[in-house]
């Protein structure tokens, strides 16, 4: 067993090199390639990942697999040998149904949907972009039926990148949301006169928004020896191995909120990948538990923490010191009130706490119409300003803003959104049992102590990796699974108060 | 045939990727990776390295080399396809040759070699790294054995890296330089007073050393759509497919010349690169003909055009509007000759025009006597001194500025430097070849229009990638083989005028 275990781990520690290499051919192209560098930059893509794909699914590791899951009965099952060989083998068995020709199929359309994104959004014009989508949802579909489902289609790609939950379980949770948050976000809107964030709409210099943003991050826990921070249009962390974890963010010169919180948001997903344990390092488990749960990262320190009362005590004396011209003059109440604007907006990247989950909702809605071809995907403008009057009350001036806002359907396999809102309530998941846990939290957070929380958070959670699913997680930590209520108590809560609703 | 050569063409564009891929991570390592990250780029590297070797070793490309190769008798020996064939076989026969014991020795033995070589530089001690070298030498005559040669073992390395040129012709050029240069030297040497270069010696801010340095590259022809200047602290240029190509420099604060030099010395690289023809895109011969080759265009528009007094009357205006302080009141001929200095020095990196090939001859000497196994390696450092002091009449006060200078020597395999010289004399050549067939080459230099001379070097050299030898290109472009004559001529024209010596 022993020797057969560490010819695995030999085997996949390559496996992992490869897909760091990947990472790192990615990560450039967003952020140094020349405009030339596109078209060569998709061939190494596409080679590298065949590569990937082969030497991952090689008939060595399978029987490999077989062999060593059959000894585990033996072991403890949260060892991490237990754990590796049980995820690897289910990544195997996911990754050996896709036939080699729709993994190259794939790979070259996301690629030569990058590309005609980037250029379809410049233009405003979706019309553009829609036989890319097309192509991509067709492709998604026969990814869906390859890995096979039960139910619904969704349920295909949640099965890999949220294991254990389901589209049914995901329609219940956006229920339950919707039923909280349209009500709030009615009542809030009568009362928009409460919160003016024009102090954040003025203009602040690009070198100093990204030097503050960066020493918050670092402050939070952000190790920048293992980590940088660069420019992109769309904000994103990455990971090259635990010594190497990166993070991007966007900076926009007249609304300080764009480049400071996605800094904050990244860092969240930064930490969680350098706090993985190095006896993941080089193996499949060496990477965050699921989208959602990296979510709930990003997520808890740009807006949990981030957003917070307690933390303005600590960052906007720093804020103001950078910025003396712009901030002199603003009390902390109006600056608190004004990063927590809530009003219906036409990016999601932008939307604030409350009204964020339904931007999610629309994204989880529309997948699901194209994989189950309810939907004609050539009037996608159309229909995504329809909804978006229907929900939110308002409608986006060109497709930019609209259906062509985000960077995920570039590329196929539609399963990335409902991650976001899994982040939001698994991360007010978290965050409620770390205040049970350490009661003063809110004066350490207002002090700018960061290491208590931090440290917690790296033992039950990063430490792990990818070992315990989502629901196992949340078990662990807070002896409940995945669920909706602790969000809701903290939106209400916090939206109750600063908007000066009544309360129910 | 054609299906073969198809099949090869897409083994061998897979290949090219990898390599590329490759590239980028070597680029990552030196510009932005951050200090945690090498341990992981390491492995990264060694995993894509061996997959590297073993596609491209592969027995399907060995075969249909072989098939293909018996059957080019009846085309255009010229054509790209019968070169592609020609060429790629010579590569993987040479890539057969090494045993695997013997990669891998070489392999520990640099990686040890370089440990003693930081170790050795940093206590000026070669006593430390005398063993190392000892051990490379024999590893390198092994390396040699194993790829075999007819004359000398030297020629074991010619052979790949500049296919055509043997040691006994290297010796000839040597032999020639050197009577040319020692002299010159020796002349130069009692005529210090007539250059002054302190006006480079002053403050220059790094944003505009950096600005200018590659505006003016731009305006020789290198293309930014396809490139891009990163910081290193070694200068190089490196190339992920003709749509991106980079380059990084340094920056002295105190001393123009390594930030501006660099930088067009790494922009002729590149625009070697970027100039080649998309039919080689993908393929073995997609890359500059040799080292020499390349060398010959860093070096032609770093210092034929660079520093020639024509091109001052372009460039010296430009630097002076970018710094009025430093050059408002340094003229003209003050500044062409400061950037021209010759003087004796220790180091080769920062070597002049005139003594650089000394620093070359002497190199070659020593790993010609290493590898025949006639020289006592133990007293490596003493010889060092005598032989600067014969032929530059200095000696260094220590070992790290003497034979620990270079990095070379850390690792198995001697074959780099000659490439230098090479370069220095082909891009003379081709120079002097350019004014005979465009008579007005140093008025349009002077007023800063290089297209035509652009456009000759793309037609003739450019395009052309490794489809021929250096002696065949510069036979083909000059009517003569590889050879001193032009770079004498130069460097004597130039430097008696400079230098106010007597001519002959």
């Amino acid at each position: 067993m022993n020797e057969q275990y560490e010819r695995l781990k030999t085997l996949l520690a390559e496996v992992r090199d490869i897909e760091r290499a990947l990472a790192v051919l990615w990560w450039d192209r967003q952020t140094h390639m020349p405009p030339g560098g596109g078209e060569e930059r998709s061939n190494q893509i596409a080679t590298i990942s065949k590569i990937h794909n082969a030497k991952f699914t090689s008939n060595e590791i399978g029987k490999l697999l077989n062999e060593l899951s059959s000894q585990t009965a033996d072991m403890d099952p949260d060892s991490d040998e237990a754990r590796i060989i049980k995820v690897t083998k289910h990544d195997y068995e996911m990754e050996c149904k896709l036939p080699e020709r729709l993994v190259e199929e794939t790979s070259r359309a996301s690629s030569d949907g990058l590309e005609a994104w980037h250029k379809a959004k410049a233009a405003k014009s979706f019309s553009m972009f829609a036989p890319f989508l097309k192509r991509n949802a067709e492709l998604t579909r026969e990814v869906a039926a390859a890995y096979g489902y039960k139910d619904r289609p969704y349920d295909a790609f949640l099965n890999i990148v949220e294991p254990g939950i389901t589209t049914a379980q995901l329609e219940t949770i956006f229920s339950e949301l919707r039923e909280a948050i349209v009500p709030m976000v009615r009542d809030i809107a009568a009362k928009q006169e409460v919160v003016d964030d024009s102090c954040l709409r003025q203009q602040f210099y690009e070198r100093e928004q990204l030097d503050v943003s960066l020493s918050i991050a670092e402050k939070f826990g952000y190790d920048l020896n293992r980590g940088r921070l660069d420019k992109t249009a769309h904000p994103f962390a990455t990971s090259f191995g635990l010594g190497d974890v990166r993070i991007t963010t966007r900076v926009y010169p007249n609304f300080l909120n764009a480049c400071l919180f996605a800094t904050l948001h990244e860092s969240g997903h930064a930490m969680y990948e350098q706090g993985i344990s190095p006896t993941l390092s080089r193996t499949p488990l060496g990477q965050g538990a699921s989208g959602g749960m990296h979510e709930s990262q990003s997520r808890l320190w740009e807006n949990l923490v981030g957003r917070s009362r307690p933390f303005q005590d600590y960052m906007f004396p720093r804020l103001q010191k950078t910025f003396p011209e712009q901030f002199g003059n603003v009390d902390i109440e109006t600056f608190y009130r004004a990063i927590n604007k809530v009003y219906p907006s036409l990016i999601r990247v932008e939307a604030d706490e409350v009204t964020y989950n339904l931007h999610i909702m629309l994204r989880f809605e529309l997948e699901n119409e194209m994989l189950e071809d309810r939907i004609d995907i050539t009037k996608m403008d159309q229909i995504w300003h329809e909804r978006m009057e229907r929900y939110l009350g308002i409608v986006p001036e060109d497709d930019s803003v609209g259906v062509l806002q985000d960077i995920h359907w570039s590329g196929a396999g539609f399963y990335a959104f409902p991650s976001y809102t899994l982040g939001n309530i698994i991360g007010a998941q978290l965050f409620r049992q770390a205040h049970k846990e350490m009661t003063n939290l809110d004066e350490q957070i207002s002090k700018g102590e960061f290491a208590d929380l931090f440290n917690w958070l790296n033992t039950n959670l990063y430490q792990h990796g990818r070992k315990f699913t989502p629901n196992e997680l949340t078990q662990r930590i807070t002896g409940e699974p995945v669920g909706t209520s602790a969000w809701i108590e903290y939106a209400r809560g916090k939206f109750t108060e600063l908007y000066e609703l009544k309360s129910d």
